[in-house]
């Protein structure tokens, strides 16, 4: 399946080099989002320049902390909390070394059980306060394992998807059309089989609902050699940035009222309850030993459960199912 | 394994019939302490007769939703919501009939893969709105299976748990003092046997954290023969009521702030990671095709995920950790 000869050492170097260089560029950009806000505000409460700097100092900067994993390796989360766009965001380095894969992976690679592993990777959950504005995931990974008899074998995976709580057409095109074209140069075949693949991986099955609206989902990823599949996962990542920061600028503005931030807490439940029971990245790390903070820094910061009957579903309930939970042709919507 | 001739038809009755009624005792209970908080409330608030009726009708009774299984049975879904002592609180019987026992039962019994099944319970899941008010669970259930060789086989399972946001220990040894008691009389070597299990089975991996102070947990009980086992269920049950209602009645009061309100919300996160990750009869429920909103009425009205890195625990988790998770034995505590 993979016929590379790759040399293990420079692999890894060159995917972090990258990941890191990554993760700043999207903090960046989050943070850029969050000032730019921070400062509207500030002009129309009329406050003065020193209370202003320390209001975005407080709120704008992502706190680092770097750790070790227990059977080496280790990685760098980042979350930023505020209370002006984003409420919650997490961009999370990781590079572990195990010496056996956790079931979440081997069960769909019975012949790699026992074998050691390196998993490097780059996750990013953006939870925005505004309702309007829809939360965003994006995951690139390598996996690198040294199998009994000594050979090598990798992959790269990961994808983005995006989960509005009140839909808008032109976020869900805008998003698709960023999806398509991280894809395009790699073939006309690979976004229709990746948005596929992305509907398929992030739905609810206890509730036969899709998470949101998609976007792309690959694993596995090796036919290609080691430098394009490289080159596809930094056309992924970097086509994330414009595919989420102008819908973020977008609807990070509308006023809401309780109503719609009580739905958008009872939506998130949704996203809490597919990375607990589903999602292979959160099982992966959970049982490799992963370092737990860092791993659930993608569930909502703040969250609402509340019993409804299949006959009380509420009106935006049905307009965000029935217009955009729906698996549609995005890229072809023809509104735009 | 069960050498009992049972009747299944006579069994089922049976359990139903006390479950039934069991359900409205303890649905009365949860009234009766919420009641009591709204007119204190009402008499502060000096508001006048008819407000006070109508404030106490919206709030103080359970809502009550039938439902049918898609392969058979169905449930009476009971839950409370409101902004006196109980914020959520779920009180639910079902009765399901299956072709085939999910993957939650038969990894543990494999020779029953294939088989046709009943499963018959009542679950309680009661979250206060205060936070020093601790949330309580409480299952019992009965499972029937016709083997593919036309035998019955057939098993109880139940207990309940504690979980505290604040401790407080008079509560805690009151809640272990009555979980004894509901075995005592079935043998001195129950009540450290399912205590052990309570807190081996209610226990965080991910975080090797109890979820709480324990209780009783028991499964795949039937070496008593059925009319024992139904006896001791029935036991559990009851001291469930005399275990929890004491100490609701003591903690619904106490005035707390933001601060305490948070840490409740933070916390309430562990019951959710616990319930989506590991509680077999969740997971049970959702691989079964069981009712969605039922089986997740367990989860906290409103729940907060806070990053945190080691070094910040802060001293109210401190004090939990020190001082309650800590598999404490707390029937020969010294202090009352």
């Amino acid at each position: 399946m993979n016929h590379d000869k790759l040399n293990p050492t420079t692999a890894i170097a060159t995917v972090k080099n990258y990941l890191l260089d990554l993760q700043n560029r999207i903090c960046q950009m989050l943070e850029n989002e969050n000032e730019n806000e921070n400062i509207n505000k500030n002009i129309n409460e009329n406050i003065n320049e020193t209370q202003k700097e320390n209001k975005n100092k407080n709120k704008n900067h992502f706190l680092e902390d770097q750790w070790q994993h227990t059977e080496g390796g280790g990685g760098i989360t980042r979350i930023l909390t505020s209370n002006a766009v984003i409420e919650k965001a997490g961009v999370n380095f990781s590079h572990i070394h195990g010496k056996q894969l956790p079931m979440a992976a081997t069960i769909r690679k019975p012949e790699l059980a026992n074998a050691a592993f390196q998993a490097m990777g780059l996750s990013v959950v953006a939870h925005p306060l505004n309702p309007y504005a829809p939360t965003s995931h994006m995951n690139v990974r390598f996996i690198l394992v040294e199998k009994t008899d000594g050979s090598i074998d990798w992959w790269f995976g990961g994808g983005f998807d995006l989960t509005p709580y009140f839909g808008f057409e032109e976020d869900c095109i805008h998003w698709h059309r960023m999806a398509k074209a991280a894809c395009d140069p790699f073939g006309a075949d690979i976004y229709p089989k990746l948005k596929q693949a992305c509907d398929n991986y992030f739905f609810l099955k206890h509730r036969n609902e899709p998470r949101g609206i998609g976007g792309l989902f690959f694993d596995d990823l090796n036919v290609w050699g080691f430098d394009i599949s490289f080159q596809f996962i930094q056309s992924v990542a970097e086509h994330f940035i414009k595919a989420y920061q102008p819908i973020l600028a977008r609807r990070k503005h509308p006023i809401y009222g309780q109503k719609e931030r009580d739905f958008q807490l009872y939506r998130r439940g949704r996203y809490v309850e597919f990375n607990l029971l589903y999602d292979r990245g959160t099982l992966f790390g959970l049982q490799s030993g992963g370092r737990t903070e860092s791993i659930l820094m993608s569930l909502p910061p703040l969250v609402a459960w509340q019993y409804s009957s299949q006959s009380e579903v509420n009106n935006a309930e049905q307009i965000l199912y029935n217009n955009f939970l729906s698996r549609k042709n995005w890229v072809s919507a023809t509104r735009l």
